[in-house]
């Protein structure tokens, strides 16, 4: 009955999404602030038409957060959606097909159904709103089977500066269940999956000191430690033979993947010499012991981010340099804590140093790996969806990124984060000619009303 | 006598040599084009002024040069002087504390008998003028000992890009015995020393290539090569834990230094603690086996002198780059073969790359070490000369640097040259307040007939 209506609202619902895709609710730019707060404004009337309990818009001390509530029985599980209007600016314009805020609808190779274009269409006003259009089916066919709350954040794309606070200050209010997002993708359109896991992120800049100035390497060359080199030196001791990083203490909190997971995972269709092709690399390389994919995602890593020192112009100069820096960034798995990893590589970076060189580590930002594990109620509901709506068993895949946000969710409200999303890697979010597919907008409407079923029916078991 | 006549004329040849001093001889600006060919004809006309039997100005594609010869006897043994008329750009030009093309005497603590300041006092004006005044009061007191031919060009501090030609096609004219040249220095005033051997050098630019773009390294990391990391790797992998470079073949070919030669060297005063003090480091580092001082000058090395790949702004950027680079030099000891040096390199850094990248080896310019062997007879007369004015006996002192045109004589013209210099570290050439102390500019006077007399008994002998 609630997919009846689906059906039966189909045309309404994305006509209503393109109009949400004409505001260009820019976060990033100040000139943007009215058409940010006009989002907002346009969220909160179509909330309050669909008949929710309570919406608002809640001011922060940056852009505004729309909230909006509907308690069915306070003894039924409350499902609290996460999802932001904000956009990403949408430069270069030049290189957009058309307007990025005047959205069409093209078929394309990938979605022989069509794609609306649009800067947001996906990421994420395509697929917050199929959260709105989901609930109004739910509601509309009284099948509403849990509590819903929503936070829709404006500050997504400038780094969710105060969505901490705000959720801190309203922790009460948002009292629920399990956070549902959909901001993520599946594989392919015939190939669904749920992001089971993120990684977290411990980011530090070093620095290599040597003599207190350039000196000339032909006057003091092999005589005085030479920065570069002992951070070369240093850098490549971090990892051993087989890509294992050495820094004594990394490994100990790792939550190793169970092998009920790396098999499911490994049913993801996946081609090495494609994607080696489409690198234009040889071959992949890393720890060995593990697949390319498990590498890139339920394993952690070391890599230089950046590095630069002595002279780096036109032609030769023969400087033996002062100093040498790096950005070394290393991505964690469940259950590594960034603040603790920082301060392991701190003491070991600071202890691999020869005393002919003065070393200075600094660290940068951090984020907590998160993982909704395969085998918890939230990810057997979501699994039960997407199977029921694409008709096959969806694919758990951990993410080698980070979203920080979901981490601090759990920390501050204690509550797991279902990462239902519906994009496609090819959608183009955050590049000129962002799209989503209409089969995707549609499959995700129809699929978060089985979210809550099965996860009430689970909950109540 | 000839040490007579020279006390006699003191205070005319310093006079001469603020006349030329005067003269911004500018070589890298063309702005100064007519004083550099002003100061060729100065040249002309004090040669003309001694008595030389023939003195010319040769154009050259660049400055000219100044040639001047005096045959006494075909039967004696020829000295062919090299010296340079040209200067550093005086810039900048506002922390000299007298003009640069106003030469002034005045006292320092190293020089109590005064020193006089100017662009080129030392390098290498003042320094080559020793060897005009030098041979005039030779032949003034008729004690010319040998044959005298001068090359004084005009190009030295740009490169000397038009010497070899110029020795090349001049090659019959310029045929000597042993070729003497003053623009290196002395230890101290106290301390005299021979530049007995120079470093070659061996430079390349390497570039390590990953993915074809620059990816999010969070998606990618762990799962496909860091060009930076890699980078790293074989950059340490290129010395071993003695600081021993392993490149294979790298040692083939070093003429390893004699006993006597390493213990002459040692008797040169040398303070470790001084040496680290003025670097601001808390030990010195290098090839297991030698000191310091042998470090960077008899043993070959391995610099990093630039690198650079990924992020290298403010704050944190998760990129895993699609490339690295670095500049890499190796110091050469005689009989080094930068040539071949630079060929085995490549070989060996493309052997070591691991096949997840692509590695590029561009060769820069290289140079030829050189040796005076302490056992020659060039040697020999030349540490005569100067145990005879300074009273002590001179040390062998190996330069960790590189003088390429002193290569290019043996190889074009198979002399062995003499670095019979007189200035010291202190005299800040190439810097504002450039000085040469008239102790220096007198004790070379002195020293140059000294070398011709004991050059021409060795060879008789």
């Amino acid at each position: 009955m609630t997919n009846q209506y689906i059906q039966e609202n189909k045309e309404r619902f994305l006509s209503e999404l393109m109009d949400l895709l004409k505001l260009p609710s820019v976060s990033a730019d100040p000139k943007f602030d009215d058409d940010v707060k006009a989002t907002a404004e346009f969220l909160k009337n179509r909330f309050s038409e669909i008949g929710v309990d309570r919406v608002e818009i809640i001011q922060t001390k940056g852009h505004p957060v729309v909230y909006a509530e509907k308690i069915i029985d306070p003894n039924l599980p409350t499902v609290l959606v996460y999802g932001h209007y904000d956009v990403q600016p949408a430069d270069p314009i030049e290189l957009w097909d058309s307007p990025p805020f005047e959205p069409v609808i093209k078929k394309t190779e990938i979605h022989p159904e069509g794609a609306i274009f649009a800067r947001g269409a996906c990421d994420d006003k395509g697929q917050m709103y199929m959260h709105l259009k989901a609930y109004e089916a739910m509601l509309k066919t009284d099948s509403l089977h849990c509590n819903a709350k929503f936070i829709i954040e404006g500050e997504e794309e400038v780094g969710s500066e105060n969505l901490e606070t705000f959720i801190a200050e309203y922790k009460d209010m948002l009292d629920a269940d399990v956070i549902l997002v959909s901001d993520t993708g599946i594989i392919a359109n015939d190939v669904p999956s749920i992001t089971s896991g993120l990684r977290g992120l411990s980011y530090v800049e070093v620095e290599v000191v040597g003599p207190n100035r350039d000196l000339h390497s032909g006057l003091y060359g092999g005589a005085v430690a030479n920065p570069i080199n002992i951070l070369a030196d240093m850098i490549a001791s971090l990892q051993d033979e087989n890509k294992h990083i050495t820094i004594p203490g990394f490994y100990d909190d790792v939550l190793e993947c169970s092998n009920e997971e790396r098999t499911e995972m490994a049913k993801a269709p996946f081609s090495e010499q494609a994607y080696c092709e489409a690198l234009d690399i040889a071959e992949t390389d890393g720890e060995k012991g593990f697949s390319t994919r498990e590498r890139a995602t339920i394993r952690p890593t070391l890599d230089v981010n950046g590095i630069w020192g002595g002279y780096t112009g036109e032609g030769a100069k023969t400087v033996l340099p002062s100093k040498a820096n790096a950005k070394i960034s290393m991505r964690l798995v469940p259950n590594q804590d960034p603040h603790k990893i920082t301060a392991l590589f701190q003491k070991h970076f600071e202890s691999i140093a020869p005393d002919s060189v003065k070393v200075t580590v600094m660290p940068h930002h951090g984020g907590e790996p998160a993982l909704t594990p395969i085998d918890s109620l939230e990810y057997k509901a979501a699994s039960l969806a997407m199977e029921e709506s694409f008709g096959k068993k969806p694919v758990p895949v951990r993410s080698g990124g980070s979203i920080p946000i979901i981490s601090m969710f759990e920390k501050v409200l204690g509550l797991k984060t279902i990462l239902l999303g519906f994009g496609l890697d090819s959608d183009a979010i955050h590049s000129p000619n962002e799209h989503y597919g209409l089969y995707n907008f549609y499959k995700g409407i129809e699929t978060i009303p089985l979210f809550y079923k099965h996860y009430a029916a689970i909950k109540k078991s």
